[in-house]
């Protein structure tokens, strides 16, 4: 079920061919040179074929200049490109660059768009999200250190952040601040535009994460917010909305993020199955004649398979009857999907032996940084909490966190 | 996806008004009585009332009396159903007889048609299917040491079979005997209609199966067949086509059990979620305000959600491209569904305490008798073996069993 | 480590040879009559035997006519007998009655002692221990609805109790009632002994466990107490200690059922070996060359040997520190050897396919009763969090339940 | 059960304190550097220090400078240097170069142990040890590339190896090569002193691993071995001893590497108990408070227990009874620790969140590093198939490779 129409199967053919040919190459080099910077000259080269294909932007709507791509479908994109770490960012629809887009499309106003919107869907520059504190649990989203207050016709902004990812050189960042700290905890904070060349806006480093610092898109940035003053027409939306216009985000990335898992997924499994065929454990036996081998193989397959269709049915409901309705489907996705992932990956790796900690395949980079998928946009648990206390209740049981 | 037409819901809201009203009371007299012989009368005039309501049959095909749903519809049924022991023998779609009455429909004569399928259909008699044997794997189905050697018009079958379930009580059994030792493997054995009244056809013992020898429908023989002789027109098709029938008759018979497996899912985690709402652990607090019974609350939701989209997919999959194309799907949902179907009884007895051990809810008979879920129709290692070659296949690799 | 000393080793190796010799072949009478008292003739010869080899009572004082085993020792013991469901009843130190001797020999007086106890050592008598209650929490050990209240010199007992074991057939029940509802919650119940043949001592009815209503001792009952009169003479102890009694019994009491489950588990899994060597899945291809039952069997070996390291040490400490010293051994094997047996169980039974799923072995006896491993005596996860909160206690953090 | 005396406690807390005070403050810089060499000053005054206390070389013999403890001993040694990455460094008994020495007296010529044994135990010098490589599987040591061909009083080596392990700056390695290609598998390698700097040793690259190239002694190099001449007398023991002497290191070696495995666990038991108990995720409301954390310490320390007793018993087993006894024990440990350690590291990160992906803490570089334990030494799943095959052969079941 699921259908894929004719042509959106041919795009998934032309984007196929552009991360097999074009991507999967330049991971090597990201391995051994451990720098994106280093290589945005030969990505901006595959962006530009992405665009004379017509394939750029494929979650933009055409009026911007994007594929328009419905969400269904482009469940389907973000599992093809999710094959390369690369795939997303060469489309333009990485995130958070994805979610800031979407942001500004619903709830910006018109200069908002002209100066922040467009150069981002023409890909000239990049941008940040910047929400979770060092300081506060991220499973608590209403409980924040930030705040924004009023001074003449600005906001002046103080707080601490990190994980802002691809900070380093982005130009702006989306700032989620407490501006009514009275209001019920849901209302308390709003989302407001800080340039990143505003003074007091402070890149404090980028964060090492599983061994790695990272440098421009590909990385994790602690920043300090020491006094930033902004005109209060930088505000996104009305103030008090910050995290409904989060939460609002996170149903449709949440799809985009599995669906780029699975793409991961399958990406491993074909590197465990091409292993498992090829690699000789005594002169014409390869792996795959051993048992063990096969069961993680089928049991990959069964797994994965289970995934896709959790995540397109949850992307298919949220399509038809809205994200609301598709609100369990959502929590139950992201840690289901999440551990589908990590084991996919465990496994493959395992039958990769030693090759497998090694950087020559791109199995050691998926195991380093996924492992943050069934921690970020709420841990596991915390999905799994909240679906239980939903389930309960029509049980008849309230409970109370 | 998936969607349910109006017809469709109005049919399973009939049936789970008859399963919660007349099926779901008697369970307890089963748990108690410990005879399913005792419970026919009353099940009798359940069966009346479900041909009264039109319900009888869903699989059977219109023309002979049944509902004619197409398999992706009676997979919804068949979950429906499921929710109790008793559901699929109340309306006329319980396993063997089910199976049986589809061989029949495509491979029987007119006469066994009349003879055999009719009553069958009608409910007026109860069949078996004699295939296992207790001294062959079952994970090597076309090995068996039944014979069936032609004499005369008769064939003369000497065997020894186990696990022939509902024997007890049976008109005929289908037997599954080697007629041709000298062909391929897959070759030799033919299917074969022996009145359980013939000479020869001796039902050894209902075998105690997990604490219960039980009786009637509801049993498991180990039968000798100690020169039963029958007429060659009690042949199902042609001669070494047994194993071929058996396959054909395997896909649709997955999806079926599969979809039975998840109302039983389905019931054992309403039971699970009615008890944590209302178990005290102390004044005031119910246990489902434990984050550990939470957790298996949310994990089983998502189990048994992606489990339910594994099979109506393949149930598609096989009613739009038949089963040669659904066959990974087929293999796929035997054992992820399975042991879906295993963590979420254990969770569901787990949250029961001491209650769940007991048979004073139904959650142990399901402990008891699905664990054999894991094992019929091929172990659940069998089938990722067959995957995993399959797959393994189409990276270059060939491996013999 | 734990070195056996020769003249246990030489009891243990006595004692193995009656399990094998005289209680093995009784366990597929036990499956095919399902009637333990109809075992008692035959057990008793058993018994008799045991007695004349002097193995009676292996953790019974000398000075009763024990054997006076150190709980190290009798560790040993108790894994020997639990390879069979009649091993320890066949040597006289099964629950409850092991227990309730300990009760007897710590807090009975002298009059107690010789009517109850003593019978009890020579196994004349059976006992029960009515603690658990169907409308409380058995995880919440000190919120209890049975109360026993002064009216004169007796006591007047009205509750409600199930899982009392073995209440048919025994000779007096140890009774947890409440006697001082105003005291702090440790502090409320006694523990007063009542014969069964006391007016208004109920039976209800063996209560139905895993399919099974048992009888005699293989029984788990529900009992109404309905203004039981006993004099205040039967308690035990002094007033309120009744929830220390039950602590302090608890203890061995779990390294005794912990070495009972690792009988269990030595015997599955030489069960599993020898259907993994024996059992042809092919013409001369055993079952045991397959790598998924290769690694079942080692991952088996390896669990087994931890779950007996951890036991033996719990015990070590428990001799030599005491209780206190060993509380959290105590709560860690409860809850990890339960896992190690439910899993080990569970292996064996797969290996065996569809004759696992029988009572032609012991493994679908295991199956069904040991899953009460991971309930009684406080579910798994009551003992985890248990032990979690004294963790933190010693990182600072105070946990209230 | 396992004591330790009071010299050897003594001992630990003297190691401990060192530790702690002067080695895990490095770790930062480890982590934020990148570079052990840059920490090889620091280093050097550590390892002073550590001669300056007697602690220098704890499985070294006294006689060669070292605590000379016996296995039993130094299997808590390990545990204690364990809890840092920087532990074994510092006290001289860091893998290769612990085991070369084993190798070196145990085998080694008089003038091989002046040259090589000697400056190794002082600290003055590195080695590496040249056995995997990237052709053949680990899995099946005896299956080499590498060849030692005798000219006139030299051997000539071709080959090449990865995962040389402390090649960038080691002074010699010792190589395994066939020397005997006739021989029986068992029989073909010797095992060959190489001074890195002869002729034709290349070391290629030190090999990303985990997205870290490494230096100096953390790193794993490939190395070329392009007709490297070094004289006859670098033979270690005798020609075609080279398997057998790589299994008689093994032994010994696993206790260490499981020892050093507990530490790793406890040290990340300790980070995840802190962060529980510290932790808020509501105001006043520690992380700690929550059961699925309370769940995962309970777990965690049941099985840090589980494996510690495994490992203890196995030296135990070794040093009563020899390593042949032991052998069973050696391979569960292998596996079951891994197993044990790779769950622990996962725990602790998550009750982590975002900061357990950062290098923060030192759960990340366990996360990545570590994941190598499932894997060197012979997968776990090569483990598990060797140990069942002995267990099934004392069933009567010989299964060949």
């Amino acid at each position: 079920m699921f259908p894929v129409s004719a042509e959106l199967q041919s795009h998934l053919e032309a984007m196929r061919a552009i991360v097999d040919a074009d991507l999967v190459p330049l991971e090597q080099r990201l391995a051994s040179e451990k720098s994106f910077i280093a290589l945005e000259p030969a990505l901006a080269k595959v962006r530009q074929k992405v665009k004379e294909k017509g394939l750029w932007g494929p979650q933009i709507p055409k009026s911007l200049g994007g594929m328009g791509l419905p969400l269904t479908e482009h469940a389907r994109v973000s599992e093809e490109l999710g094959r390369s770490p690369l795939g997303h960012y060469a489309f333009n629809c990485q995130a958070p660059d994805a979610g800031n887009m979407e942001i500004l499309q619903a709830f910006g106003s018109d200069a908002q768009k002209k100066t922040y919107l467009e150069p981002l869907v023409r890909g000239d520059i990049r941008s940040c999200f910047a929400m979770t504190e060092p300081e506060h649990a991220g499973s608590n989203p209403t409980w924040l250190g930030t705040t924004a207050v009023k001074d003449g016709s600005d906001y002046v902004i103080h707080g601490h952040k990190w994980f802002t990812s691809s900070a380093d050189g982005a130009t702006f960042a989306i700032v989620m601040a407490v501006t009514n700290p009275e209001a019920a905890p849901h209302a308390r904070a709003s989302q407001i535009i800080v340039p990143t060349n505003t003074p007091g806006f402070r890149l404090v480093r980028n964060i090492s994460v599983m061994g790695e610092s990272g440098d421009g898109y590909a990385s994790h940035a602690e920043v300090a917010l020491e006094g930033c003053r902004v005109p209060q027409t930088n505000l996104l939306g009305i103030e008090g909305a910050g995290f409904g216009i989060a939460q609002e985000r996170l149903g449709p990335g949440r799809i985009h993020h599995c669906m780029r898992w699975i793409g991961i997924c399958e990406r491993s499994f074909a590197l465990m199955c091409r292993r498992a065929a090829s690699r000789m454990v005594a002169p014409g036996k390869p792996l795959g004649t051993k048992q063990i081998v096969q069961a993680w193989i089928a049991e990959s397959r069964a797994e994965i398979q289970a995934a896709r269709l959790m995540v397109l049915n949850a992307a298919w409901t949220m399509e038809r009857d809205g994200a609301y309705a598709a609100r369990e489907d959502i929590s139950l996705i992201k840690f289901f999907v999440a551990g589908v992932l990590q084991r996919v990956i465990d496994h493959a790796i395992q039958v990769h032996g030693a090759l497998g900690m090694t950087d020559d395949t791109v199995l050691a980079f998926f195991y380093r940084h996924e492992r943050a998928a069934r921690i970020y946009d709420g841990a596991d648990e915390v999905h799994k909490v909240v679906v239980a206390k939903r389930i309960l209740k029509g049980f008849g049981l309230e409970v109370s966190s």
